[in-house]
C-alpha cells in the first residue's frame, strides 16, 4: 500500500495504553453517573484510540476548526468513551469525566452540541452516516478542502434502513472522504444481534453497496492503522472498516457476555480496573499527541442575511402555486449567496427545487428517493455553518423522517423544510400523498418555526426568512394555483399575522391559511350577501403565532373564532389557535379541520367533503352565531350572572 | 428445475395479450381520471399477466380468502394496472376502470383497503415489503399454511432504507414463502434513478442481503413463469425477481423517455393504444382463467373479547412502573388468545414486551433495530384479523415509523403501539431517548385511540381495551415506577376520564396523566396547606379525551383548568384539552409543558427544571387564581360589561 509505514512499536504500545485508559475513564464515568453503556465503550476503545492519536487531524485546542478533520458518534450511547478521548487529548480535565450525565454538565448521557467538539446529536440509532455523509459531500464539492469525516457505526444500528440509504449515497457520490467504521461487536441490547460475527456478510453488503471494505481485528492496532491509512489513500470510493470486536473487551466475565448492554459495572468495577491498570505499560504521561491538519484550508462563509436578488414580482390575482414560487425565491436566494443548496429526493420537479440548478447544477443535490437520507444529509451539510440547506419533499413524506428532524433539533440544526402538496387540495391522488399531519409535526420541533404562506409574494418572503432564522424552518406550500393577494412589497414578518378582509360589524374571526384562506374569503362574500360581516385573518406563520392580533381581532368580534385548515383537527392551525386565547375568557374557537382518511377526487371537492370549503365556512359562522347565542343564554342564566358574549351576536 | 414445464406456446401468447390489455386498461382509465402513472403501469404488465394469469393462486370471487396468495403492490402509483388485472380476472366489469380516481369510486389514485382485493395501503414508497414480509410470518408461523405472499417494488423506492431493513428481515426469517418482484424500468420520478439498468449490482446486493437473487428480463413472460416458479420452489430463503423493464414499453416514442412520470398520455394516447391493438393475438376472450388454491388451509381465527387472563392484582401504594405492567398485561392477553402476539426492536427487556416469550416465545417478533420494518412486520401481520398485534418501542423512536403508522391508518390497521421511556422522567439518558412528541404524533391520526394510563392497574385495562379496539391504539408507559393509585376492581372505559381528587372548594382544576399525575397530587397536597383546594382530574386516554368530564369539572372549579404533560407544549394534552373546551367561554387553560430540548439529569430535577413538578404545579395554580383575578376586573371594564370569572378567585 502506497507510503504505509507501520508505526513504531512504542507508537503501538502507547496506543493500546491510550485505549485501556479511555477504557478506565468510561468505567469511571458510568460508575460515578450510575448509569451509561460502560461495555459499549469498550469494544471500541482500540478504534479510539488509532483514530484521535495517530489517524486523524485535527486542533486540541479548536474542537470547530473548519479544516480539521470530523468525527461523528452515531452510536450515541457510548458517549463516555468520546468524551474521554477528548479529556485525554486534552481538550479538558479528566476529572470532569466524572461529571457524566449530571443536570449542571454538558457531557450529556448522549452527544450534543453542548459541547464544542460535537457537531450533531446522535442516540437515536442509524442517523449519523446520513450526517457524516452531509459533511463529506459539503467538503468534497463545496469546501474543495482535505478535511476528511469519520462515522462509528454500531453493529446493531446497521439495521437501520437509513444506514443502508446513506452508504448507497456515500458510493454513489464518490465520497472518498468518508471512512464508515463499524464496531461488530456482537452483542445488542436485548439479544445478539442478527449477524452477530458474520463478518463475511458484512463485507459483501458493505462491496455490493459501493464501499471498499476492510474486514479488521478491531483491537489491533496496526490493523486499525493500516485501514485507516488504506482508506485515506482510497480514491473514488468511500471505505468502510469492518471491525470485528467485542463488547466488554477486557473486561474479566463481562466480555463477550449478555445482559451487560445499558449498565456500569457496579461491584465488578474495582476488580475489572485493577485488570485494566495491570495491562497498561505506559502509566504516566504518554509521547503521543494528535496531529494537526497539514493545511488551514477551509475559511469561514458568510451565510448571514442573505436576500431575495430580486423583490417579488407578481401581479395582484395571478394565479400561481406557491410550491412554484418556492423555487422562484430559492433561485433569488442562489443567485445572492453561493452557500444556498437546495436538497430534493426525486420529487424536484414537482416541489420545484430543481430550479436552483438554473443558477448553478452543482448547488442542488439529489437524494433519490430516500428521504431519511436526504433529510440526514441536509443536516450534515449545514452543520458548522457551511451551507444554507433547504430540503423539499410531499409535506407528508418529512413523516418519513420525524426520528431525525427531532434529531436536527437536538443537533441545533438550522435546515429549512419546505414541504408541498399538503392537504387534500392535491386532489385525485389520494390520502397517501396528502399531508395532513406535517403542521403538527414541526410544531412540535423545539425552537421551530412553520410558516404558512398564502400566496406567491409571502411564499418568496417566507424563503427569505427562513434563510435568515436560527433553528428548524417548516415551510408548507401547496399545490394548486392560488391568487396573489399581497403587493410585491408587503412586508413580512415571523409571528406577524395580517388582516385580510375586516370591517366595523364583523362577527366572527375566520383563520384560515393556504387554500383555505381563500375558502374563507370567497366565504366572507357569500355571508356578506345576507348581511353577515366577517373578518378574516392569514397567520403567514403558525408557529410562533400572532396571538396578540388573534386575541385583539377575537374580542372584537365578539369572541367568536373559526379556524380552517386543510390538515387533520389535532396539533395544527386551530389547536395553535387555541394555545393563543388559552388564557382568554370569552372567546370561543370552532375548529374545522380533516375530520377523516380522505379519498380520492377533484381537489374542490375534497374540500367540500371534509368540512373545510367557503360553503362549510359559511355553515359554520352561521352555526357559531347560534351557539354562541345558546351558551349566552346559559351564561347569563348561571348562578354567576357574569356570562356573556362580548358583543352583539346578530350584528 | 424441479418440476418445471415450459407453459405452452398458446399458453405464452395469452399471457402476453393479457399484459398488452393491461396496458391499454391502463392507459384508457387515466386518459378518463386526466392523471396517474400509464408509463409506470406499462413496465410491469407482463409481471401483472403471470402473475394473475400462471402464477399466483387465489380465487377471484373471494379477493379476501384466507388460503389464498396475497399481492401487495408496494408502488402504489401503479394502481390502474392492478385494477385492470382484477377486472381482467373477473371480478369487476372493466369499464369501471374507467371511474379511476373519481369521488364516489374506491378505485382511487394509490390503492386502499376500501377495495376488497387491496389487503393494505400503499403509495407512500418503499412500505410494501415489510407489510408482506409480516403476512408472510405470518403463514409461514401462524398460519402454516401455503398461501405465498408476492410484493413488487418500484426501483425508485429500492432507494428506501426500509426496503432494506425488510429484505434483512426476511432472509434471517427465512421466509421462502415470500417473493420479492422489482420492476427495474430505470426511470424515476424526475430522472433516471442511480442505478438505471446496473442489474449486476442489484443481483450482489440481493444477494448479500441473503435472497436467492434471480435477473429476468421483465417483458418476456416465459422467463417470468419459470422464474416466479424457482421462487416457488426455493426453500429456505426467499427469492427476489429482479425484472429487467422499460417505463412506458411498446408506447412508441414514450418508451424509456424521461419526462412522462405520472403523466396520462394525452393525444398521444390513441396512437399508442392503436399500436397495442395491433399487438393483440388474441383480441376476445381468453381460455386462461386464475388458479384456485390447491386446498383451503386456512380457518377463521377468534379475535374478538380478548380479556386478562386475569385482574390486575397490585397493593394501592405499590410502586409498579407502567411499562412493567404492559408486560404483564400481554402475558394475560396472550394466555388467553394464541392470536395475541408482539414485536419489537431490540428494547424489549426495557419495553416489558419480552414477557411474552414466558408464554410461548414464538408469539415475540424479534425484529431488531429497525423501527420502520417492525411497524410494518407488524401491519402485515395484524391484517385480514389474522393476529392481534402489539408493537412496542421507546416512545420517542416511533417517529421513526411515523410514516408507516400514517399509512397504517389508511391500511385499515388495528396494530397497538406501546410507547415506553416517555419524556423527561427518563432522566439521564437525555433527549434523544425522551418521548415528547409522541401524543402530537399519535393524535394526528385518524380514527387512533391514545392512552395513557396512569398506575400500572390502569395500564393493565388500557391494553385489554386496545386488544378489542379497531383502528391504531398507542399507549404511552412511563420508565419510574409510581405509585398503584386505583383499586384492582376500578373499570376502565375509552373515553372516560377519572376525578382522583376533589372537594366542593375547588378553584382550579389540574390534568395530569403518567408522572405528573402524581405532580398533580403533590400539588393538591402543598396547596391544600395554604388553603387552596384543586381538583385533579386524570383522563386515561388522552384521544378520545373525556370532554364531558372536564367541561362540567372545569365549570365547577370557576373554569380556571391547568394542564400539566410530559411532553412538548403542541399536540398534546394541553391542546387536547384546549379542543375539549374550545366551544366553552369563561374557561382558561393553563399549559404545562416542555419548553425546549432538555438536558440529561436525574428525574424528579428535570421535571421541576422543564416546569411540570409539583412544585411548579403549586405555582401555576397560584399564578392561575391571580391572573383569572386580573382578566375579570379587565373584563369588568370592558364595554360590553358582561365579563367575568364564573366564581370566587380567592376561594
Amino acid at each position: 500500500m502506497a507510503n504505509y509505514h507501520k508505526p513504531e512499536s512504542k507508537t503501538i504500545q502507547e496506543l493500546k495504553d491510550i485505549a485501556t485508559k479511555l477504557r478506565i475513564h468510561s468505567i469511571n464515568a458510568t460508575q460515578a453517573s450510575k448509569s451509561g453503556h460502560p461495555t459499549s465503550c469498550s469494544s471500541m476503545a482500540e478504534i479510539m484510540s488509532v483514530l484521535f492519536f495517530h489517524t486523524m487531524r485535527y486542533k486540541v485546542s479548536a474542537p470547530r476548526d473548519l479544516s480539521s478533520d470530523r468525527f461523528v458518534l452515531s452510536k450515541g450511547h457510548a458517549a463516555p468513551i468520546l468524551y474521554a478521548a477528548w479529556a485525554e487529548a486534552g481538550l479538558f480535565p479528566s476529572n470532569e469525566l466524572l461529571n457524566l450525565r449530571k443536570l449542571d454538565s454538558d457531557l450529556e448521557g448522549h452527544p450534543t452540541p453542548r459541547l464544542n467538539f460535537i457537531d450533531v446529536g446522535t442516540g437515536s440509532l442509524g442517523q449519523g452516516l446520513s450526517v457524516s455523509a452531509g459533511m463529506a459531500y459539503v467538503g468534497k464539492n463545496f469546501d474543495k478542502a482535505n478535511y476528511r469525516v469519520y462515522c462509528l457505526i454500531g453493529d446493531g444500528e446497521a439495521a437501520e434502513g437509513s444506514i443502508w440509504e446513506a452508504l448507497h449515497f456515500a458510493s454513489y457520490y464518490k465520497l472518498d472522504n468518508l471512512c464508515a467504521i463499524f464496531d461488530i461487536n456482537r452483542l445488542g441490547q436485548s439479544e445478539p444481534t442478527s449477524l452477530q460475527h458474520n463478518m463475511e456478510v458484512y463485507r459483501k453488503r458493505l462491496e455490493a453497496f459501493g464501499f471498499n471494505a476492510l474486514v479488521v481485528d478491531g483491537h489491533d492496532v496496526e490493523e486499525l492503522a493500516k485501514a485507516f491509512h488504506e482508506a485515506q489513500n482510497t480514491k473514488g470510493r468511500p471505505t468502510a472498516i469492518l471491525a470485528k470486536t467485542y463488547k466488554g473487551k477486557y473486561f474479566p466475565t463481562i466480555e463477550d457476555q449478555e445482559n451487560w448492554h445499558g449498565k456500569p459495572l457496579g461491584n465488578k468495577a474495582n476488580e475489572v480496573i485493577q485488570h485494566l491498570t495491570g495491562m497498561l505499560k505506559n502509566p504516566g504521561l504518554l509521547g503521543l499527541h494528535p496531529q494537526k491538519p497539514l493545511v488551514d484550508d477551509v475559511s469561514v462563509v458568510d451565510i448571514n442575511n442573505i436576500k431575495l436578488a430580486s423583490p417579488p414580482n407578481y401581479k395582484l390575482g395571478e394565479q400561481v402555486a406557491t410550491r412554484l414560487a418556492y423555487g422562484t425565491a430559492l433561485v433569488k436566494l442562489a443567485k445572492n449567496n453561493s452557500r444556498v443548496i437546495a436538497l430534493d429526493g426525486d420529487t424536484k420537479n414537482s416541489t420545484y427545487a430543481e430550479k436552483i440548478k438554473t443558477v448553478d447544477p452543482s448547488r442542488f443535490i439529489e437524494g433519490f428517493i430516500a428521504e431519511q437520507n436526504v433529510v440526514g444529509v441536509a443536516i450534515g451539510a449545514a452543520c458548522r455553518d457551511r451551507t444554507v440547506a433547504f430540503v423539499s419533499a410531499f409535506a407528508t413524506f418529512f413523516t418519513r423522517a420525524f426520528d431525525q428532524i427531532r434529531m436536527g433539533a437536538i443537533s441545533q440544526t438550522n435546515v429549512n423544510f419546505v414541504g408541498s402538496h399538503c392537504g387534500v387540495s392535491i386532489g385525485e391522488d389520494g390520502p397517501s400523498q396528502m399531508g395532513l399531519e406535517d403542521i403538527a409535526m414541526f410544531r412540535t420541533i423545539p425552537g421551530s418555526t412553520v410558516f404558512y404562506p398564502a400566496d406567491a409574494v409571502a411564499t418568496e418572503r417566507a424563503i427569505e426568512l427562513a434563510a435568515n432564522t436560527k433553528g428548524i424552518c417548516f415551510i408548507r406550500t401547496s399545490r394548486p394555483a392560488t391568487a396573489v393577494i399581497y403587493k410585491n412589497e408587503e412586508p413580512f414578518v415571523i409571528g406577524k399575522g395580517k388582516v385580510v378582509k375586516s370591517s366595523a360589524k364583523d362577527q366572527v374571526l375566520v383563520i384560515g391559511a393556504g387554500v383555505t384562506l381563500y375558502e374563507a374569503l370567497k366565504a366572507a362574500d357569500e355571508l356578506s350577501k345576507v348581511g353577515i360581516n366577517i373578518r378574516v385573518v392569514d397567520p403567514f406563520t403558525i408557529k410562533p403565532l400572532d396571538a396578540q392580533l388573534i386575541v385583539k381581532n377575537a374580542k372584537e368580534v365578539g369572541g367568536r373564532v373559526i379556524t380552517v385548515e386543510d390538515h387533520y383537527a389535532e396539533g395544527g392551525l386551530g389547536e395553535a389557535v387555541l394555545s393563543a386565547v388559552a388564557l382568554e375568557r370569552n372567546v370561543v374557537v370552532k375548529k374545522l379541520a380533516i375530520p377523516e382518511v380522505p379519498r380520492s377526487g377533484p381537489p374542490t371537492a375534497l374540500l367540500d367533503k371534509y368540512g373545510i370549503s367557503s360553503n362549510k365556512i359559511v355553515a359554520a359562522v352561521q352555526e357559531i352565531l347560534k351557539i354562541i347565542l345558546e351558551n349566552s343564554n346559559n351564561i347569563n342564566s348561571d348562578s354567576c350572572g357574569c356570562g356573556g358574549s362580548g358583543g352583539s351576536v346578530t350584528g
